[in-house]
């Protein structure tokens, strides 16, 4: 049996997660869904009911971890020789940019693509702002550095540059050189191709 | 100076993160602003002009660290010694409920607090789910588990916890056994007196 088992749908955030498989070098079985229909029995694993979802085969225990942020921290955190973990130096920026993909930039792009405005007397309450803000603060960063984490790729980028990739593809984010150099940069990888050709085929053969 | 700078509003969600600081027993120094107003060069610090914000004074560096679970995440890495990280078979539940809580759970209780709702043909893409789903999920983890990385607190239940605290005070999460009693679990902990009390004390001044 392979150390991890990830489920997923092929046309879906499993992507970014299986992006995270291949950098770490994880040993994966696969377990994939079609889009609309999911075994009864993956509520058990993910109460969600949401791919992607990652057990760990860890000794006498299997570990579920679910929210692709989570998952692909979780695989730099188990395969330290991969060197995607961030370094003492790199530690604040990497958690800062993870969370920020994963909460206030993920929010105010659901909100603008569907159209939902906040109060002017309720900012406070949503925490997450607005979309211009959000990517103003991420823009400025990297103008400032190439990465997530500083001058090198992290784990960090799997996610926040699946953010990017998939935002400025589909249009939820507009265009910007800083985005748009970024994509290029964390695209340009060798885990992040092999990973997609097996969702491409997948689709393909879906 | 101490080692920290910690930007602050006294009724805010910096209070998640002032938790944090005296649960690591941190060297912080605050800078409290008033709910409406901050300094312009806050911005330099924080461009969505946030709090809580967290300046890490770290030999020649400055390192600034923003949204609550990642400075609250970052303060358990950065004080090992104080055991509020997960170990080996506490890492999958820790990461995975973290970004539960700063994801789609903050997500859905914003959307169910404005009246938002996602059309059936658009779930795929509002990834959150609904509140009733995501509340499901937390409550089946907390009826078979203490706290969110298993049998004993960690930082992640700072962060968690703090969604519930808040959450059955204001009325946008709904009371259930599991989460009063997770409530009444985290926040019988020194740590969460004293901050509570330094937050209290300036909203009572202000």
């Amino acid at each position: 049996m392979a150390e991890f088992t990830f489920y997923t749908v092929a046309m879906s955030r499993g992507q970014i997660s299986r992006w995270a498989l291949h950098e770490a070098g994880a040993d994966y079985e696969q377990v994939v869904f079609d889009f609309a229909t999911r075994p009864d029995h993956f509520t058990d694993i993910n109460p969600m009911n949401k791919v992607p979802a990652l057990v760990h085969h860890h000794g006498a225990h299997d570990h579920v971890i679910t929210e692709a942020a989570a998952i692909n921290h979780y695989l730099a955190e188990t395969h330290p020789d991969a060197g995607l973990l961030p370094d003492t130096h790199e530690k604040a920026a990497y958690f800062r940019w993870l969370f920020f993909a994963a909460g206030p930039l993920e929010q105010a792009v659901v909100a603008q693509a569907m159209d939902w405005k906040v109060p002017q007397e309720r900012v406070g309450m949503a925490g997450f702002g607005s979309l211009e803000l959000a990517l103003s603060a991420m823009e400025s960063w990297l103008s400032d550095n190439d990465f997530a984490a500083g001058s090198r790729f992290t784990m960090a980028d799997t996610y926040v540059g699946s953010q990017f990739i998939w935002g400025l593809r589909f249009g939820s984010i507009p265009e910007a050189p800083a985005f748009r150099a970024y994509v290029d940069r964390v695209t340009n990888r060798s885990a992040y191709s092999e990973a997609n050709a097996i969702d491409a085929k997948l689709i393909d053969e879906g």
